[in-house]
């Protein structure tokens, strides 16, 4: 090991971020701006308020500002479980024989057990000053709604989650975490709302889809007096508060006196991704500094790397203002058989238009061999990964293995966005051998394309 | 909050400790040995060393050496979980309304779960160091055996985990993830073992007893060429190892410039009280300093507070060796209501002894008031506490109470010694308010002591 280095860097209290980074502030074509369905002219702050908090509204609108204060009660909550470790791999560096040098920003020491903590709590404060008695929200694997029952039984407000309906079946233990913070979980789709009904009708025996569950909470949140709707990834200004794991990660390194070539990370919605690339990204484009970026995303729901970029439908029920964004419909479902998460369709608006712009890169990977990365992380570096951070795994070892052939001693930095005890069925079909891969068609991503507005 | 102290205080690496702490060495009274069943003379080092490894025998008979190092391949593996926070919570003291100041040391920040790895790690070292092919164990909950499977990965050992039946099916998912990290789980009493078989004989529907798993991988281990037998608790040699949590608080305090009033941990076998522990008790002993300390054990298996002090079975199929502990006797078995861990019927010999000496004080507590602490301390610090952790937080809180009531600013400490994700069945009972609490009766108890050995 280097002298130099620990194996954990934590910076002080003292030294955490008392401000997020808005990347938007820095980009030189801005992402397009969320359309309104029915006018197809952008969406006013008037208009948004209806669904969101007014302040996240501001949030979500704001291209200019580089810096916006993070207020202390915030700061405080991040307290109790930030700043997160920025580690180096030495174990997984010695293992696979490489020069190059591996790092990781692990967010999984939370209860949450994600980065998903990072947004849900500014999201419900900023509720709570509102005045606003409660949030609605969806959630898939079940992190994200975690993390804002969490958030809300800080704050005093009620929460109420519509849980895609495979993962309420499968993951009863995950239900449980959210009931214990006070959270009420429906299956979704469900009778409680028009769309869900209408879904329903339609398909009767569906298990449900992010896209779905979002409508469902929308309109949930738009029909009741004091409620909104929140959401842990693709708008910007999730990835706005997720820099916060950027700016922590950028403070280490400075601390350490390294700097990374390679900056890894998984990407869903593109929270995580966005959250930790963003301040680096910033210098770059500010041409302060150099950095690959890459992101990874499931092979059996390819939206960067197969996907059209796009005006199209965040949700199923096409209550939501339109986004531009890499897509593959919003129609599309990954098969059943992908148990790695990172299911949504589309892709952040900020992050879709930097990797048009080749600020960016991105490649899909398929499930087993992000399961083999997890196992053997596991087994090497003593943390149980999530099925989604292990996407990121994947690469950084694949690119580390590289640096093995090349004797090049680059230094790579991954998200470790998670933890996996929540998915250990996926793990239980790994274990068994049972685990296969799949990878859309063109034919099967035509069919999702045909769902695209006409915009 | 207090201007000079952060909400978590970490040790740099290089402060963290390099030797473990005996507190035998500075006990006027020592614990009493181990004794052979058949003999009832004191277990030499030579019939120690055929079911557990050499040095580890070594370590469980030395009451003389205050401090032995820590090998520099253990402290690096700690470095990948280690040193773990010292946390003020501050958010608690508000909500409680008390002028205590309430510290809990958090060992929940790794994939075990729980303070388990810190002894898991060293018995695999000493294994491997000894050239051997293996080791089997016995685990209930099971966060012991996912500690030592994690740590028979690092070092490439064999791992058999012998798990409580009614454990295994109740948690498929702790068994998975000793799986991911390449151990074989049995559920027990099984038909792999004499002692199983004639368990399973003599009461074919039983769910098993931490007991009968501890008989059946000592039979393996014995029976097996190149393997040993590891526990997780109980013994001195656990207690040394888990010293790593006593010795880093004790550094984050004297950081801090601060100092507690009361220590407090949950007593199960006694591994994490007696880590937690140890160092603070030593300045006792010697006179240096004086604190409180509170072992807090579940009012359904109450070895302290309601057993005798006596050579009592370890296993119960009675093939280990008597140890005199504080015990309920070796046949008895909590409750089948009794949800919150911390089953064993006996405590170890070493807290057994400064229990009897008058040098710690013991109360239990019912499981229900466990569960709401439970969720209060989830609501409020944002960490779901494993049942057995909540022990120690139920009885934090009542003493935070108590000083609220007399105005008096103690300081706290107590244990937080993992998490509860895998224990949703028994939150799920809390949610849905029906978990009921069990308090044995004299007579309940009478049958246990009626099979204590006559020694």
């Amino acid at each position: 090991m280097d002298k130099n280095i620990p194996y954990k860097t934590y910076l002080e209290e003292s030294e955490m971020p008392k401000q997020w980074y808005n990347v938007r502030a820095d980009m030189k074509n801005k992402p397009a701006p969320l359309l309104n369905p029915a006018t197809l002219k952008p969406m006013t702050a008037e208009e948004l308020g209806v669904v969101f908090c007014d302040e996240l509204v501001q949030q979500e609108l704001n291209t200019t500002d580089a810096y916006i204060d993070i207020p202390e009660e915030i700061r405080d909550f991040y307290k109790m479980y930030r700043p997160s470790p920025l580690v180096r791999a030495y174990c997984l560096e010695k293992a696979l024989g490489t020069p190059a040098k591996i790092y990781y920003k692990f967010e999984g020491n939370n209860t949450s057990g994600s980065h998903k903590l990072n947004s849900a709590i500014a999201q419900a404060y900023y509720a709570k000053k509102q005045g606003l008695k409660g949030v609605t929200t969806e959630t898939g694997a079940g992190q994200w709604g975690t993390a804002l029952s969490m958030a809300c039984a800080y704050f005093g407000l009620d929460c109420k989650v519509y849980m895609v309906k495979v993962s309420y079946e499968q993951k009863p233990f995950r239900r449980e975490v959210m009931r214990t913070y006070g959270a009420s979980v429906t299956p979704s789709p469900s009778d409680t709302t028009n769309v869900g009904r209408k879904i329903l009708a339609e398909h009767p025996g569906t298990t449900g889809s992010l896209g779905c569950a979002i409508s469902e909470a929308v309109e949930v949140a738009v029909g009741s007096e004091g409620y909104r709707y929140v959401l842990g990834s693709v708008l910007n200004q999730v990835l706005l508060h997720q820099s916060v794991i950027g700016l922590e990660s950028l403070a280490a390194f400075e601390k350490l006196g390294e700097k990374p070539d390679i900056i890894i990370g998984c990407a869903g919605g593109g929270s995580n991704l966005g959250g930790l690339i963003s301040p680096f990204m910033g210098q770059k484009l500010r041409g302060e500094a150099d950095y690959r970026f890459i992101a990874v995303e499931p092979a059996s729901c390819p939206s960067l790397t197969r996907g059209k970029y796009a005006y199209d439908f965040c949700d199923t029920g096409m209550v939501c203002p339109l986004a531009k964004m890499y897509t593959l419909g919003s129609g599309f479902i990954p098969s059943a058989n992908h148990a790695g998460g990172l299911r949504y369709h589309g892709m952040s608006s900020t992050l879709s238009q930097l990797y048009d712009d080749k600020l960016m890169e991105a490649v899909s990977v398929e499930q087993t061999k992000v399961f083999e990365a997890a196992q053997q992380f596991a087994r090497i570096e003593g943390i149980l990964p999530a099925p989604e951070s292990s996407h990121a795994i994947r690469v950084a070892i694949d690119e580390a293995l590289k640096c093995k052939e090349t004797g090049e001693e680059k230094t790579i930095l991954f998200g470790l966005t998670g933890t996996g005890y929540f998915d250990m069925v996926a793990y239980q079909k790994f274990n068994d051998g049972e685990m296969s891969d799949y990878i859309p068609t063109d034919e099967d991503l035509a069919k999702g394309f045909a769902g695209l507005p006409k915009v």
